[in-house]
């Protein structure tokens, strides 16, 4: 039986992955005098004269909403609310497993970011954070950066910076396997989307690299009439020379890294060829990666990393998220910022003390990396 | 120690009264391949093909919406959403307790009808079904009725209706005890808010008994210049010559039954007097209700209810609304309608073989009630 008809059996059999459960029993007439009438309106009636106690009396010191609109979940593409659910779901399932951290998921039927923006505000109060979750570019950074501004509690679009933790992460350690250094490096990233977008930025505050981004029109140059704000910003990380169209080809000669957010066999042999010696090819398209691990290593390839766990060096959101909730949570961090994001990345590469070509980023069921990201998070 | 103390104790101690817990446990490289990508994506691709399919593989099958804007919460008025959440919070509780419903509290930071209708319909695919709360009147009627109209799972304001149905119980089996029929009784109604529009309503579409009901400005007769559309269906049930007020006293005399959804010290024993033999007096404000019951039986009632534990004959909504959701959401109900409500009644009125002045209702913590309900809600 194959992963997909499993998944579907287990998903039916349990009737979906999480459940409400109690921290207490409401079984007696005192039990049901403290937790609800009149008890409960003695809580509510101190919490609404000072509102900053919201979350010593209730489970929102404890919890985040997983929120999506549809538009863009997993490789599927636009799939509308329903669609997205058991992603939601899923996703709550790792924070409570990876981080015990409280997870709802929230599938908004509305798709415009104003109604997006107002939706979530309107929902706010339920929750101590929000991770946005599948929500197309580039309407995903206005909305993220919105909330952000007029929210006084946590929110980060994970599919942005959730990814580009983990690939700095693991370039962090590439570089020590290969003996160069990042502010040295040009890098080459396919796709401009909600993921390579934030990648490219992290990577600038990070060391500066040169960075080339690509798009299905090749080189983002700033020559090109057809650019949306943020691929004007990326377009200004490259040192390509205006007037002229730059293939993914001609890009990648004498690229130190390739990092492809984008779709099955975008990268050939002849690719990695052209790379400069000890090239790292990180190729995170889903389930089928850019270039499969073993064409890109007899091309040359010093070290690969995918997004697929039946290959060494998986790159998996999973390392990042649930410590970042869980310390924002737990610190009273009020907005995930830069620095959170880079401590957090140092924090991942950490835990792999002797980085090798097949272990530059630590395993995903690894139980210590939740709680090393989580103490950087303050 | 008293209960506000003990409860605001507890709650912090608790940190909250719920939590999430998981079906299955992530904690090896196939499960988080069967539970998150790459397995969920086909579980996404099915509902989005069939959004149908959405509850048979996702938590919503057995999840509830618990929602407020803080606007009417218990006895403490216009508090907000934060205030509101404790009192959320203890109904995801109960529904947990009860019917092992999984609920989720939703407090909205919006207080027009159309705003909060729009941010219910934004996150309605989220859950089975919606559980309105604690929305002050008249703005509850509307929002509750444009949710039934343009949502496809069943939607229920718990205040109007939960109140009504346990009414409804106690005085099916308060009329046995004295040996009055309903349709004949006269009914004074203290109080024209969201319970006490829907009791009346109930009661009509129950028996049609003469409904006299009386807000801060005495008998809402039909000629009152001042009627909002649910005072005018209330006027529409009275006798009352029209051209001439009538004060609270002067419309208890030869009354049936009164029942007080007000505030503490509307009635005197002088107004239980001028009832009719058997007088039966629901005094259900909280925490003090109009008249305390050993007054009342003193002047003359026959049969005392309060919203009290520590009197006989507690009308608790928990004995309605546990059952009725997990009827609703078992059964494929998509409208909770006015045969259901009154099915509810009749369920839990059963439930008291032989009523007794001291025993018309059954006791919130009887487990056997809210199978009983559910079974009914088909």
């Amino acid at each position: 039986m194959d992963i997909y008809q499993k998944a579907l059996d287990e998903h039916k059999r349990l009737k979906g992955k999480i459940s409400i459960s109690l921290r207490a029993t409401p079984d007696s007439q005192e039990a049901l005098s403290t937790f609800y009438s009149p008890g409960v309106g003695e809580v509510s009636r101190v919490i609404a004269k000072d509102p900053s106690l919201l979350s010593t009396y209730t489970w929102t010191n404890n919890l985040v909403a997983v929120i999506s609109d549809g538009s863009s979940v997993l490789g599927l593409g636009d799939i509308g609310p329903e669609g997205a659910m058991p992603v939601m779901e899923g996703k709550a399932m790792l924070f409570k497993h990876f981080a015990d951290v409280d997870a709802v998921p929230i599938v908004l039927d509305v798709h415009e970011p104003d109604e997006i923006v107002s939706a979530i505000k309107a929902i706010s109060k339920s929750f101590g954070a929000i991770n946005l979750e599948d929500i197309s570019a580039p309407k995903c950074f206005e909305i993220e950066e919105r909330l952000i501004a007029e929210l006084d509690i946590p929110v980060m679009h994970d599919d942005q910076h959730g990814t580009a933790i983990v690939v700095l992460a693991g370039l962090i350690n590439a570089m020590k396997v290969v003996g160069k250094k990042l502010d040295q490096c040009r890098i080459v990233l396919i796709g401009a989307g909600s993921a390579g977008t934030a990648i490219a930025h992290l990577l600038e505050i990070y060391s500066k690299p040169e960075i080339i981004a690509v798009d299905t029109k090749g080189a983002i140059t700033s020559d090109r009439p057809d650019l949306t704000p943020s691929k004007q910003y990326l377009a200004s990380l490259n040192l390509l020379a205006p007037g002229r169209a730059y293939s993914l080809h001609d890009a990648l000669i004498g690229a130190d890294v390739v990092i492809g957010v984008s779709k099955a066999g975008m990268l050939s042999p002849e690719d990695i060829k052209v790379m400069n010696d000890n090239a790292i090819v990180f190729a995170l398209a889903n389930p089928e990666p850019e270039i499969m691990p073993e064409l890109a290593l007899s091309a040359g390839a010093a070290i690969v990393a995918t997004g697929r766990s039946d290959f060494p060096n998986q790159v998996n959101n999973v390392l990042a998220f649930p410590g970042i909730f869980r310390g924002a949570l737990d610190n009273g961090v009020k907005e995930i910022n830069v620095d959170h994001k880079i401590a957090a990345a140092m924090a991942i590469a950490s835990l792999v003390p002797n980085p090798s070509p097949t272990e530059i980023i630590p395993n995903p069921l690894n139980p210590k990396v939740a709680s090393a990201v989580a103490s950087v998070i303050r």
